[in-house]
């Protein structure tokens, strides 16, 4: 089966969910008790939902990058890569809930602000757990789905450490502090923007599997 | 005529129907009447919004994954074939709705849930009917449509059970218990979760047509 | 430039727009005054919901249909057909909007039940002029555009016959009444859904130009 | 690394951020405040809904058309690429938001709409950044990245004044005219509509490199 109508799929869904987050937006100006239109209401008073949205954005395409580009090595794909390509989704489309949660409480009072931040990082586990999942499965059948070996040292080390940094902050952020969480998630989003996946160059030039880090 | 688009268009439509689901979670914590941001309010209060979200997405990826299974039998595509597929996606679409209305309603008095229970069974018959329209209609034109032969006795009675189990379950859920309605939903989830239809890799080996099954 | 990316486009807008109609279905039980869920709330008070949303899904599914139909003629695309696609796409992510109209009034009072009709035949003839605009063009420059030379007599009749109804349909609609505008448009939705373009077979086969009604 | 997904991920966010443009519509007839439906309701009290609704579907329809020509120079496409083509995607989904604003305040106090104005003007600026940064970054690396060679005076030229347009309107609109700021920027939408980037005829003419303007 080839992984075409897989990938389309994906890029609908990842494509529908980056666009939730403007809804968000659409709800600055409008309601009975809306105040009138200055810019300390749209820019004072309503910043946390244009970080939530940017947040948002930055991190589900991220994602749809991440998710290219580990699709890029895989040749043919079966239906256990399909399932649990639906379950990392599932969490993928989730993700608008938990940014607005941290966007409306991060700089309200404490108890709630961690409540957010908690929540924040219960999805962003999830879907880290769908990502090393996918990628430990095509790794692991080389000869049926991947256009050549992919597991390495360094790939299996860049995929825990995404997950360890997860857990931590989450931890933090439930016991410690909300604000304290959330630059560690700002900091893991900047590591997974710098690649960490060995290029997908591989479908091209059918190296020779000997490359530096495969 | 080939298929391309029906798939493309079938892609996006499931993509936005899963993603509709979102918005019953974005409504969690929103409202001039919504309560202060605890874990309690946030899972004690909120658990069956996950619970629908999790089955809803569960049962239309697993529709998408058979549509694709189904699809990938198919070599071209005529008016009759793309005119079922319609009918079978405004099933799909509607899914939300039954879906919400049995997660706000299960764990309430027993009419609502009952009503609730029925409005499930009755747009999952409609899409069974609409799965089985197709592969009956493409099985029925082996020289134009499909790659190879499909019909077999195996795939009418998977089919057929499917249906039966709805209608059943659908009956049960308004004369006797919602619960045990969704029991039987959630079973035909799993069972449709294993894959029934013969494995398109015929589109890729150009079998015999002599294996087991077809 | 190939047409590819412009189906690409024109089929996610159709796939949003289709699944957009469910919104209606998701406000039934939904809000602080919503009665008690009961088989006479969702059916008996409820049906026009249903309906518009049936009535709606087809449209925009036989919609897609011709619009897949048309472009299968489609060998090249130029900036003229790009722009008119985009004219014809905003006419079809509008529809839901007038569709709305109709299902909330068509029962009640004769003013706002014509007012409804209007809208609904306005917006239907801004699309089918939109598909008359894009055919006419696509026909007028068989050697960039078009697989093979595709005007006929047929197919200029078969396309101001829709036109012609549309108009007639929303004059009966504004000055006599509603109910029958409506009768009208479901006459002519099944009208389009019988084939009235050339088949684009066309593109597979690469025929000789001289089969009958082209 | 090629660039069919990117493109498929793209025409998804263009095909859903053009459609939440409907939702302005659909809320004119709702509510329980809403007057009863008349010509004069729909069109003497919604025409600025309307207005926005073409306005926006015309602007993210002309910046999808330029999206399209733009990547048809790509021949292979790189992580920097992508990165600034979800930066491009997140002004694009964003721009329904600003379109409201102007829509709702336009033709109300001073403030307020210069205010609106302001807003959609910097969303502008924000995506012809990125328009430029990606072209002149596919520019720099014609041997690996595009079909052939694409800076030239000329495009740059365009490029820039377009640029310099939405800075000009952007500080008209806030120091003097909200009206002159929409009118600056309509003249910009026709300017952009007429194609100012080279005919993408490279990719498949695979031309000598001498044409006028590249």
């Amino acid at each position: 089966m080839d992984a075409r109508r897989a990938e389309s799929f994906s890029d609908g869904v990842f494509a529908v969910a980056i666009t939730v987050l403007v809804f968000n937006l659409l709800e600055i100006d409008t309601g009975d008790h809306a105040p009138a239109l200055t810019y300390h209401v749209l820019l004072g008073l309503s910043w946390p939902q244009y970080a939530a949205y940017a947040i948002g954005f930055l991190s589900i395409g991220i994602m749809w990058l991440n998710h290219h580009t580990m699709f890029a090595h895989v040749a043919r794909i079966d239906r256990v890569t399909l399932v649990l390509n639906i379950l990392l989704l599932m969490g993928v489309v989730a993700l608008p809930f938990p940014t607005a949660l941290v966007a409306n409480h991060l700089t309200g009072p404490a108890g709630p602000a961690r409540v957010a931040a908690v929540s924040y990082g219960v999805v962003m586990i999830f879907i880290s757990l769908g990502y090393t999942l996918i990628w430990n499965w095509i790794g692991a059948h080389p000869q049926t789905l991947t256009v050549r070996p992919v597991r390495s040292a360094r790939t299996i080390i860049a995929f825990n450490g995404g997950l360890v940094g997860y857990v931590a902050a989450t931890i933090i952020g439930g016991l410690v502090s909300a604000a304290a969480a959330v630059g560690i998630y700002g900091a893991l989003a900047v590591y997974y923007l710098f690649e960490h996946l060995p290029a997908p160059a591989a479908r091209d030039a059918e190296g020779t599997g000997t490359g530096p880090g495969y």
